[in-house]
């Protein structure tokens, strides 16, 4: 390897390595209140205004405020020696609480949850299967995650996040004007903390079809890494694993769905499987 | 934005969202052991057989494994339906225990003080130093990092492992042939838990020179991002903060150096300053 080589691969290492301060910079930015405000201003607020309005320490936040512009989720600009921040789209459109589009929750699930549970991972994946049961006290980290309504809040709105954003995609994937009746099943198994029961599983009659959005393993399993990481997420929280086209086809069909289509999707996919 | 836009724009936010399960696969392996067993078998191994050496679950290391493929830290092939998997070049020059220019103990310090300890930035950002008191019940971090025998070799060989990758192109930033003897003073002061006190500082004679290995922020503050992280980092655990050239500049010159002389490195950039 060139030296120049040798310098490109230690800078992958060194971003690996640091990948986990990127989450943590805009988790902590989102909820401080930051890009909220900077919205709600609608123009560019200093750092001492920003901490006076959020009471924090000018210093704290002005290294957290810069570390968001490295990350091209604020604009900095320099007026008189006085530094000046504002959101960029990016932030305007994912992470202020109001937008439509907001994934204001998820980032706060994912910090407040999956953050502090991967911290588990060389144990699960000892062990083969979450170990809520000695970390949490319970073998359901729902009850735990449901322990407060700000908590629900937190985690219902994280599902519902994905679907302003998703939405269009999935229900434009396959004509379904066939299908009177649409039922949300994936939620509400969520929201009922565990997987079905034998006898409240769902029967489908002739006719009837399971829309799944599921993100996709390819065939070979060498990727993509963010269906790696849904996995492993399933591993450390509940049960539950990532599949391939392959895989779900197998599943549909034992079974009975006969007829069974794909859609490949920007990020998740969308599978039709009919009776 | 158009849909691909956005589309495009909200892959990058599940890039940031997912960004710290990237470090957690990686440090996980490393503490697994699983790059140091492909290394010393010098041929793929199947996941049932690095289970087995391992003593992990087969399904747990499986869904690690397959993480790690997705990553480019491991090949995967597969032989009569059977997975294989061995290192790749990067894996063996920087994750494997063995390797001269292993960065294995700065994964393990990063996995055990730094994540844990970022989970407390919006408290430390509002209060603008380190909650070490409260959160390890010590002001100084050190104390618990330096508990065991084994804390002490796992945070010094973090220092020491930068300087395989990093050391020739220190030495070679200038003539230091002048100066007949050379005096490591940051890893001392790291070593003893704190910054030096008045009557322990060091006095510089004419003709005595200070060579730093920093970091350096733009002027203008706004990258790069890896000084912003250390900024944090240290904001989190430690005290002080990265700087531009002009702020070290400035600093150099009021502690009596006159002649500073930078040299920008390809990840830390060296600066000499001589009185």
């Amino acid at each position: 390897m060139s030296s120049t080589e040798e310098i490109k691969t230690f800078q992958t290492l060194f971003k690996y390595q640091h990948s986990f301060i990127t989450f943590k910079v805009i988790s902590t930015a989102c909820e401080l209140g930051i890009f909220d405000l900077l919205r709600e201003s609608g123009e560019l607020l200093s750092s001492g205004t920003l901490a006076e309005h959020l009471k924090t320490s000018p210093i704290g936040l002005q290294r957290l405020l810069e570390a968001c512009v490295g990350l091209k989720l604020l604009t900095l600009e320099w007026k008189d020696g006085k530094d000046f921040y504002g959101n960029t789209d990016f932030t305007n459109l994912y992470l202020v609480k109001s937008s439509p589009k907001s994934q204001y929750y998820s980032m706060k699930f994912y910090s407040e949850v999956m953050y502090p549970s991967m911290q588990h991972l060389p144990e699960v994946v000892r062990k083969g299967k979450n170990q809520s049961s000695s970390i949490y006290g319970t073998p359901n980290v729902f009850e735990i995650i449901y322990r407060s309504k700000e908590e629900l809040q937190t985690s219902s709105s994280f599902l519902n996040e994905l679907w302003p954003v998703l939405g269009r995609e999935v229900l434009s994937a396959f004509d379904l004007s066939q299908f009177p009746l649409i039922c949300d099943v994936g939620a509400e198994t969520f929201k009922n903390h565990c997987l079905p029961s034998e006898d409240s599983q769902i029967t489908f009659h002739a006719g009837g079809g399971v829309l799944i959005v599921e993100m996709l393993l390819d065939e070979d399993k060498r990727g993509p890494s963010t269906a790696h990481f849904y996995s492993l997420l399933m591993l450390v929280l509940t049960e539950g694993k990532e599949r391939s086209a392959t895989e779900f086809n197998v599943l549909l069909r034992k079974a009975g769905f006969q007829k069974i289509e794909l859609k490949k999707g920007s990020l998740f996919h969308i599978i039709l499987g009919r009776k």
